[in-house]
């Protein structure tokens, strides 16, 4: 058997002691697999004394991440920091110029600096993986690298946040909104959009673009917005969706009715799951475990066994310098049907009103719901709008919120057939 | 770039035409994402004058497949003529004696000779991928032998023939039987036996051991079986299972009575689904169209660019010499529910009789279900019995069956939940 691959571990959260845990429970196993021993020679993180569900008794300490990076005695360095600055940037780069391969969970710091650090590994022929950066333990960053490599991908949608996931799961449920309304990266889209840069990047081959990511959080949506989409048999979701044309991407991370029929309708809770449309495959959905210390372990320890095995090549699936230049649409080229609820003060002439400007701007009406009728009381109004473009949705949106009985800003969400 | 890898195809059925018309379509792409061109050199198939969707005419030709895989200026040599023994065998393992890699897309081939075929590949140091043999383009050979590798994996079941699926499904939505009713493989459950014994050899790491696979295909599944099914919360798939404990494996193949609301229950008409459990990992499930030109040629593609970029190892993931002995435990070991139909003459003291058989073997009913009453005449009645062993169960039935009013041998049906 081939000699030990040596290991560095940087940060030791739940995840960093699930897989220090993980590779000694299994060490056959992953020996047998990878085809050579892994061992982890070295550790840090912020507090060496303080209670972990590993043993590092007899593995090197650094307080120092990054010299750790540079200066232990391994072949791969595991980066379980987070966040896509500061130590963690620091530990991939040191890592990537002193030869070592790097395997890193971190989604921010990919969907920022992917491809930079793509490039630095090339330069040093070192594998970058980042399997656990996205839908935890699901395997779908080697799926779209690997296993659909012969394909071409015309879009991939995922629900990607669990926590997202499961506050609009715990809405449908309890038909209240979510008691914890902290605006975190989660509930804000951000976390998704990370995810979705980077599976773009995979499908598309264009360099990573974050920035040209349309993104749009969970927090406007109401539970009388879950009920609504009930009764018109949808179920709402936040999607990270993107697409290729023959002029660049469309990328985008916001909220979304899908029929309650559909295969990502019914993903539920923590789950997450990406489906992929390509040819000549079709169709293909991936789905498990988003997140927490066991899915993420597994999908690190799958980054290290490939490395162990040789089986590893260019960050993306292609060389740097063949990435295509990022160009990302903007969402208003978007095409598709919405939902718009309107909160209006119930008087004669609303409804006109409201029809007249639509009918200004060419958007034609599906359907309309009007619930509990109270003059002079505010009420929901809620409309579908058959296929249009976001543009014009905007127009005849910004016409309807001039309506003297209407009280608030439109609430609207897209509808993803 | 790295040099050309040369390619040549045994059997130009739809498959293989699109396998030959695909890398040339996608050329540039495969090639970026392989590292370097990928060419057909060569292909076979009985007829060469036959109208093909694919352009053969400068690509050498040989009458005989064998002859080819030994002798034609090639890499790789892609086995697509099917079957467990014959040219496709011999295909095989003249390409492996001869230090070719093979691609096949043969369950038949690699349940049956499998290890054999995989110790050849290894004393030649030769990748055998089979990619496209199980589950069409879902790329769950590479999920199991790579991307879960780090966990123990504890069970798989999947939807593994579309055409059983299928035929379900159209039962199930016209309330009819199917029409066409060929013992062939598929509706005996033999085709996803051959599968099931593959995903079992990578799951657990135990050589492959198709005797070892319990089949029942689906020939016995009547219409008012579906129906019964329905009412009772549940729909009626053709499954295949494998899980492990420490004394060996159970695999099996048989329809089963899945919850309505359960994700497998819900995977419709052609397409395929495997769902596994695994340590640290969780659930995790994976479902795309199961056959066809497209999604075959998309595996086999996918397998020769992991030849081309140098991603292999050993057939199963470990070494043949490390592959446990095969010892599959037999049905009778089963433990769980179980939905019987009998078709009984309506008489006082029937229901009484097949309760006292039930008791006698301590077996316990959890419901019961008759429609019709219609004195003398024959009428279904539907038990559902709670979780007992498979050996219980039959000495249970075998008591039923000898009641005089029981005129056919009880129709049973497994249930997992």
């Amino acid at each position: 058997m081939a000699e030990t691959l040596k290991v560095a571990v940087a940060g030791l959260g739940t995840v960093g002691a699930g897989v220090v845990s993980l590779l000694a429970r299994q060490a056959g196993l992953i020996a047998q697999r990878s085809g050579r021993p892994i061992l982890v020679t070295a550790v840090s993180a912020r507090d060496r004394d303080r209670k972990r569900d590993c043993d590092i008794g007899s593995i090197a300490w650094f307080d120092d991440a990054v010299t750790m990076a540079s200066q232990a005695d391994c072949d791969v360095v595991v980066e379980l920091i987070g966040g896509s600055e500061g130590t963690a940037k620091a530990v991939c780069e040191a890592a990537l110029k002193a030869g070592r391969h790097v395997v890193t969970a971190n989604k921010a710091l990919i969907a920022i600096h992917g491809t930079e650090l793509a490039k630095l590994a090339e330069e040093h022929g070192s594998a970058l993986n980042f399997e656990a950066a996205v839908a935890g333990g699901i395997p779908i960053i080697k799926a779209l690298r690997e296993g659909l490599a012969g394909n071409q991908i015309e879009s991939v949608q995922g629900i990607l946040n669990g926590t997202c996931n499961y506050i609009l799961s715990t809405m449908r449920d309890t038909g209240r909104a979510y008691a914890e309304s902290d605006p975190t990266f989660d509930v804000e889209g951000i976390d998704a959009a990370h995810k979705l840069a980077i599976l773009a990047t995979l499908a598309f081959g264009r360099a990573v673009d974050f920035d040209g990511v349309y993104i749009e959080g969970i927090s406007r949506i109401a539970a009388v917005d879950i009920d609504f989409a009930e009764e018109l048999g949808f179920r709402v979701k936040l999607l990270g969706m993107a697409s290729a044309d023959s002029e660049g991407v469309m990328q985008r991370v916001h909220p979304v009715l899908v029929p309650a029929n559909a295969p990502i309708a019914r993903v539920e809770g923590v789950f997450n799951a990406v489906v992929t449309q390509a040819d000549p495959v079709g169709t293909t959905v991936l789905e498990g475990r988003g997140a927490g210390a066991g899915p993420t372990a597994s999908a690190v320890i799958s980054d290290i066994m490939d490395i162990a095995a040789g089986r590893f090549g260019p960050t993306f699936g292609v060389p740097v310098a063949n990435l295509l230049p990022s160009a990302s649409h903007p969402i208003e080229r978007r095409e598709g049907a919405y939902y718009v609820r309107l909160r209006v003060i119930d008087k004669p002439g609303v409804i006109a009103g409201v029809t007249a400007a639509l009918r200004d701007e060419h958007v034609s009406m599906e359907s309309i719901i009007q619930r509990g009728r109270d003059p002079n009381e505010p009420v929901d109004v809620v409309l579908t709008l058959h296929e249009t473009t976001e543009a014009a949705m905007k127009r005849a949106l910004g016409r309807i919120e001039e309506l003297s009985a209407v009280i608030e800003p439109p609430h609207v969400i897209r509808i993803e057939r």
